[in-house]
Order: C-alpha cells, then sequence, then structure tokens
C-alpha cells in the first residue's frame, strides 16, 4: 500500500471524528479528560508482556495534524439524508487543531501486565479521542512482537534468532515494525534491507533454493556464490538432499580456506530438522569445520525451538519468520484506550469514570493511573516482587494495600523493605516532547535486562507463574462505588 | 511506522541482493527466467481462497529504483571478514537496473486454490529475484484478508459487514490493506478514515464508550450526540446495561422524528449477543422502530456470526474487526515464488526447474505455468468444473488428461462440451504496463461473480468439498522426470 506521502491524520476510526464534531459541538472539545491504554490478557498465555512502539506513538503524534486534502475529503462525508456530516466552521476548527496533551509511558521493553496502563493521555478530550486508533494501532502490534520475540529469544538460549519474516508479514508496515520489535524482544538482526537503512538493524541473508535451481549442479551453485562473496557464505543446503547439501559445502568450504576464508556455515529449511542437524555436525566436525554453525529455519516459534532443544538438535542460530512477525498464533494484542477521568467544569476536580459492560472482563479502571513497582536489590541483583496500579491525582495512604487483581477477596499489604519505581514516566508537556528517546540497541538492552529481574517461573511457555499485581485499595473501593452507583440508578430506572 | 517519503526499493530480503550480485558476477543476470507465486494450502481451511493485492504489487513494480541513499546504504554492509559485501560496480549496476519483465496475473477477486499460480515474473533473473520479497508480502497479505472477508460475508448471508479492524491490525498498512482487501471480499464500508480518502471506500462510525461516559447521564449523552448528527445516529448502548441503553435510544429516537430524522438503530459491543439483539428488536418493535438497524460487534468472526445465526440473533448489520483485519486464528498466507524455469543459455529453450527438498509439500511445479478453468454455462447460470495448470509453453496435446493434485494416482480426462478460460491474464509487457486496472467496486463485483460460478459446497466452512485442480499429465511427468533424475544424481554421488 503507498503511503509514503500521505498524511496519516485520517489514519483513524470515523467514530473518533464524529465524537470530535458532537464534543466540539457541545463546548465540550477542550473538557480536560485522561484516558489510557492497556490490555486485557497477555499474548500467547505469556507470564509478561514487552512493552514496546512507544518511539513510533511519539512520531506520530509529533507529525499530526489535518492538512488541506483530509479537510476536503471530510468535507464530502454525508449522513442518512444525504446531507454533510460535518458543518464547515469543524472543518476550519480541525484544521487549525494542535497537540498540545501530556502523555506518559512506560518505557519501551519494559515487562508489563493486564490491565495495567502503558500509556496515558491527559489533555483536552477531542486530542485525547482522535489519536486513539493510531495509538493502539502501533502499540498493540508491536508489544505483540516484542513479547514473542522475547519468547522465541528466551527459548533459543542465547543463540541468535535472526528474523526473517518480510514476506509473511501483514503489510510493508506489518514488516518493518515486526523487524523493530522483534530486535527489541532480542533478535539479533534481520532479513528486511529497509529495517537496516532505516532502523539500523543488521541485517543478514545469503542465499536462496532458487539460485541453487539455477545451476546444473549444486556443487557447481555453491562454488559460484562462494566465488563472489567469500566472505558471506551460509550455504542453502536442502534443495535436493540436505545431507548432500552439507557434503557439497564441506568440499567448498575447504576451497574457501585454500584462499583466506572461512565458511559461515549451512541452512537447513525442512525435513526432520533435530536429527539433520545432529547428522549435519557430525559431517561438518570430521571435515573440521567445528566453527561452522547450523542455521535452521521452517516455520520456528519458541514451542518448536524448546522441542528441538529437548531433542538434542545441534542447531546454533534460528531464523524465525511468519509465526515471529505476525504473532503466529495469536494475531493481535486486544489493547484498548479507556477514558477514566474527566475535569469537573466547575471544581475542577477530576471525576472518575469506568465502562461497566455486560462482561466483567471489560469493566475498566477509573482514575490518573500510575504504576510503581517493588522491587529487592542485592549482590545477586535485582528482583521485582508486586506492582500495584494507583490514582495520581489522590495521596497514596501511608499503610495501603492492594486488591490482588486475579482474586479480588485477596487483599495484600504494601511491601516494606523494598525499593520501588513508577513505571509511567512523562513523555509530552502541553504537546512539547520532554525527553529524548533511547536508542534501538538501548531498548534491546532494556528488554533483556528487565526480563532478567523477573523470576524463572514468569518467563517459562508452560503455565507461568502470575506475578502479583494489585489495585491499590482506595483506587478499587473507587471503581466498586462507580459501579454500584451505576447498578442503582439502572435499577431506579427500571 | 514512518514510510512515506521513503523509498521502498530495499523492502526485500538481504539475499535477494546477494543473490544479485553472484548473478551479476556470474554473468548471469540477464539470463531469463520464471517464477511463479503460488500458496500450498488454503487459509482457515477454506474452500477456496480469493486472489487479492495486484493492484499493489502493480503500484510497487511500477516505482521500483534504487536511489542514491538505498546505494549508499549498501556500501556500507560487511561480511565476516569486515571487508564490504557490494563492490562498488555492481552497485552501479544496480542504480541502472530498469525493470524490464513480463508479468501475468489473475485478476485480483478471482478465487484460486492451492498450487495454481496466481502471479507469474519472467524476465531478467536479477529483476525477478529482487522483486520477490515485496511481492510475496503483498499479495500473501492481502490474498488472506480478502478470503476471511468473503467468509465472513457468506456468514452474513447477504446482511452489511462493517470492518472495523484499524485499532489492532499490524501497522498502519497492515490496516490499510487490510480496509481494501476487506472490501475486496464484500466488506460494505470500513470505520478507517484514511481508507475512505485513499481508496474511496465507504467509511461509517457514530460514537464509542467514552462519548456515553464523557456524561452523567446515558440519556444526556445520547441527545447530546442527537443534537450534533441527527443524521448519523447509532447508538452504542452497552456501557452500563444493554436493553436500558435500548429504552434511551427509543427515547431519542422519537424526540429526533420530531425533528424530521430517523435513528439508524442501536449498535451491541458485550454480553449475550443472540439474546440481547432478539430482546432489543422486540423493545425497537414495540417502540414503533421496525426499520431500526441492530448493530453488533465483539471479536466477531464467520463462525460466530455462523452460530448466531442458527441461535436467531436478530442482528442486522455486523462489525468485524481483530479477526477480519488480521485474519485471525490463521495470521499468514504461505505463499511462495518460486524458480520453475530458465532460458538455456545457447539453445534458448525453457529448462524447467524444481525444488525438491525433504518434504514433498514443499515440491514446487516446473514450467511456464498457466490456469485453464473449465466452465458450463446455461441458462441458469455458470458453473466452474475444474482447473488445470498446464505449461503454456508446449503444446496441449488434444486429448489431454489431468493428474489429480489431491490425489496423484487419480487421472482424470479434459472436460468436453465445456467452455474455457485461462486465468493468467498479461499486466506487464518488457516492463511496461499494458492494461488497465479495474476499480475497486469493479473488484468486488468481480469476487461476488467469481464466487457464484462455485457450487455451495465449496463455499461452506466446514468440511468444504474439495474442487478439482489437476496438472496437465505432460507437466506432470516433466515434473517426475526431474525429481527422478536428481535422485538418481544423488544416488550416483552417495
Amino acid at each position: 500500500m503507498q503511503l509514503y506521502g500521505t498524511s496519516l491524520s485520517l489514519l483513524t476510526d470515523l467514530y473518533q471524528l464524529t465524537m470530535a464534531y458532537a464534543y466540539w459541538k457541545s463546548g465540550l472539545a477542550e473538557r480536560e479528560a485522561v484516558f489510557h491504554l492497556h490490555f486485557r490478557k497477555a499474548p500467547f498465555n505469556s507470564g509478561f508482556t514487552v512493552a514496546c512502539g512507544l518511539a513510533d506513538a511519539v512520531a506520530y503524534i509529533e507529525q499530526f495534524r489535518f492538512v488541506e486534502s483530509d479537510l476536503e475529503y471530510l468535507a464530502t462525508l454525508t449522513g442518512n439524508d444525504d446531507k454533510p456530516l460535518f458543518e464547515p466552521a469543524f472543518l476550519d476548527y480541525l484544521k487549525t487543531l494542535e497537540f498540545n496533551c501530556d502523555v506518559d509511558a512506560v518505557p519501551e521493553g519494559t515487562p508489563v501486565f493486564p490491565y495495567e496502563p502503558i500509556l496515558r493521555v491527559t489533555g483536552p478530550i477531542v486530542q485525547c479521542q482522535i489519536l486513539e486508533t493510531a495509538l493502539l494501532n502501533i502499540i498493540n502490534f508491536q508489544t505483540l512482537i516484542a513479547t514473542k520475540a522475547a519468547r522465541i529469544c528466551l527459548a533459543a538460549q542465547g543463540e541468535p534468532v535472526l528474523e526473517f519474516g518480510a514476506r509473511r508479514a501483514q503489510g510493508f508496515d506489518g514488516a518493518l515494525s515486526a523487524s523493530r520489535a522483534a530486535f527489541i524482544g532480542g533478535c539479533t538482526a534481520t532479513s528486511n534491507v529497509l529495517a537496516g537503512k532505516l532502523l539500523g538493524i543488521p541485517v543478514k541473508g545469503t542465499h536462496a533454493h532458487s539460485w541453487v535451481m539455477t545451476f546444473d549442479e549444486e556443487l557447481e551453485a555453491f562454488e559460484r556464490y562462494a566465488d563472489t562473496l567469500p566472505n558471506n557464505c551460509v550455504f542453502l543446503v536442502d534443495t535436493y538432499d540436505t545431507l548432500q547439501g552439507v557434503r557439497h559445502a564441506i568440499e567448498v568450504g575447504k576451497r574457501l580456506r585454500t584462499i583466506g576464508h572461512e565458511m559461515v556455515g549451512v541452512r537447513l529449511d525442512s525435513g526432520d530438522l533435530a536429527a539433520l542437524s545432529i547428522d549435519a555436525r557430525i559431517l561438518l566436525d570430521e571435515a573440521g569445520f567445528t566453527g561452522a554453525k547450523i542455521f535452521a529455519s521452517n516455520d520456528l516459534d519458541e514451542t518448536i525451538i524448546e522441542s528441538l532443544k529437548t531433542q538434542g538438535a545441534k542447531i546454533t542460530v534460528w531464523g524465525v519468520g511468519t509465526r515471529l512477525v505476525t504473532g503466529g498464533d495469536q494475531c493481535a494484542l486486544g489493547g484498548v484506550y479507556k477514558l477514566s477521568a474527566i475535569r469537573h467544569s466547575e471544581s475542577g476536580a477530576w471525576q472518575p469514570r469506568v465502562k461497566i459492560s455486560e462482561q466483567i472482563v471489560k469493566i475498566s479502571n477509573p482514575g490518573v493511573q500510575q504504576i510503581r513497582r517493588f522491587y529487592t536489590k542485592n549482590e545477586k541483583g535485582r528482583r521485582n516482587i508486586a506492582d500495584i496500579i494507583f490514582d495520581e491525582s489522590s495521596p497514596l495512604p501511608h499503610d495501603w494495600q492492594a486488591v490482588d487483581q486475579l482474586n479480588q477477596l485477596k487483599r495484600w499489604p504494601a511491601p516494606t523493605d523494598t525499593l520501588s519505581e513508577d513505571l509511567l514516566m512523562p513523555i509530552f508537556r502541553g504537546g512539547r516532547r520532554t525527553v529524548n528517546l533511547p536508542t534501538l540497541s538501548e531498548i534491546q538492552l532494556n528488554t533483556a535486562r528487565q526480563l532478567e529481574f523477573f523470576q524463572r517461573g514468569v518467563k517459562r511457555f508452560v503455565n507461568p507463574h502470575f506475578y502479583p499485581v494489585g489495585v491499590e485499595e482506595n483506587l478499587h473501593k473507587t471503581k466498586a462505588n462507580l459501579i454500584d452507583s451505576a447498578r442503582q440508578k439502572l435499577t431506579r430506572e427500571t
């Protein structure tokens, strides 16, 4: 899809604009509101989720403004009476709209948990609202992929994971955003050259089956490739027969040595990867190529990598494509962006808001939320203990308690003798960015370091340990009261 | 991800460029080759797959050229000896590269089947190769989503399906491409305003829960919305209690009538959609709103819609998001792009090629392929009977037979007394586009009409009927011979 040279401000749901129109018309456009972005369920039944996408969200916000062609298009929209949806004065208002909200967000690469706010937007309700769709689009997807990548890298136990997914990604941006998020989650390189050019991610690649099929003989194909790129030789050995392919690679590897080059390794792309890698290793070692790496690809994910490891596979570099860049069996993080407080028109006090809904899982938290993460630190390192979600706009009581998120009958006291940090950091104030964002490599490092702070059980794939997350008791009471009074009102009405 | 203003020619896997380098260095860059794009398995266990994405593939090809910054970046890449991967003369060659291939493709919206070539590129092997990644990215994704949309629209039995997925799509282009493919598959509108502006797809939207939560009373929220947009009233009724919400909508609907407007309907977004829609219908009808529509959304897909219909749900408009724009339980079409023939350097004859691989399912078809679709036509309409894949470069025998794709022991004779059409149509000749592409609405119409030509069994969700696809016997023999001789060579070598 050709997105270049286009204003992306209309990458939003129409209802954001009809609501904006109604806010404006009702004199509410500038009423200050707070929205939080959170998800209700971790992807992949994971014990953790890696927050990702903030830099792109920031870039989107910074370029946000309606251009002439956006407004001309909006002027053509009509309602069910075939009359215009929007009056010209509203389109003039959109034209002058300038972003002046506050944004707070969890740094990219931080592990987060269900119902925790990973982004908070405070400001005129129209602006908060119009940004919803793009913010969700960016953060839902990149958080999904960074989490998948982190899991795959955990399964690879420190061995390099290469992201090979561009051809199966969901659109060009699906590919590029996935390359970014995969790198943040721990991948060492990508096959996507544009991700190398634009984002500085290391790129890797050698040859495909078509190269081998161009020649009458596989051996000739390897030789000719090595003639051109003696410093980049990973031979794909399964075009005809994998082990015969390994023998051909060894032959060329020996020739390479005579001209001072070392074959990097071989790649397996089909068949029984466990057995073939073991046999390939034997052939390589016997021929004196003990340093040659064995790359493998073919619909890999964390489950298959873990299984191959259990089977004793001798794979040393993992090429992961489709299931990494799309999320595989889970294709979306169901992140939502909910209004949670609005300024009272007269008193100026925050009025908490909660969506009740027919489904308990869809009930949101009210207030101006912050996450506090408690941890201990000693010579063995840092260990995270628990998170609480609390309302920043009211003082936290000294002896506060948390209501457990998974079991609301369970209360736990504030951890004592621990350190703590608040996860939401200021990003924009009054529409101006107040921080420099970290580089991609810094974010990748942050992810790895932050994951280290959690106990192993949180990171296992089967029945992960649930890291404790609580809602501060006063916030919980506010929420319960809001729900009660809404229900009571319903009862009175019916 | 900010893709605008950027050359997208590097949206390719690095191995395409290292292979291009090796072809160029080996004097093979201009050798004519044929590549086909096909998939091995229909998505969603579907009985059919809707080809989609061609227009974007054409746009990509037409803009394709390496710009200065692309080449500057490529010059920075190094091999395992830290020396440059590419020599300057090769980068100069890339700079002058101009696309001059032939491209043939199945028109968008055409139902296709596993192993059928949906796109064919013929020309200098370097060019065919470099385009692979982008072509697969575009066509894999849009074909996946058009197929999902067609299935969802079949489940809705002619009732409108609205695409609401932007917030859960995989990147901006994941959203926009999905809006396009969903429209082609039969959706009537999208919530994505940018898809309206850029692609002309009708856009729909009214208000979210946040609008209701802004006010102290739901009734007030509906009234204030109706004040601004009396010609666009679909009230979201589940913020607090769905049926109470319907009563509030009715109250505002009555007021709207006094000023000459008609409420469009109500939207349910949580809870038991079957039961709530039935109760809502009763309330609306009793209040005289028999024409009011009931919209429903909440993680819908073809299976849930079919189930809701079975339960007698009174939903009349279906809002489908996440599972439509991402594919839901299947996140990628596993399309591949395989070399299938190469010109002999001396005789100029096509030499067929086949990839053998360790897995039978990954073995590709050789030759210069075309699909012939056989059908009957009478006063009741057209009925498709069978497809055959054959080699266009050799004459089709008069009394040809097809080898069934699903059971290679089964042969069937050429259908007689039938009509037929060849599905791959010329798109580019010598790098120049030779056809005008249809509009999006024409493609949407084509999809619906083409699906009509298949018997119902092909379109059901559970155990669909397998539409017969065969490989012409001579082509099958060529393939078998290629496999045999490769295996014999292997036996001699080992």
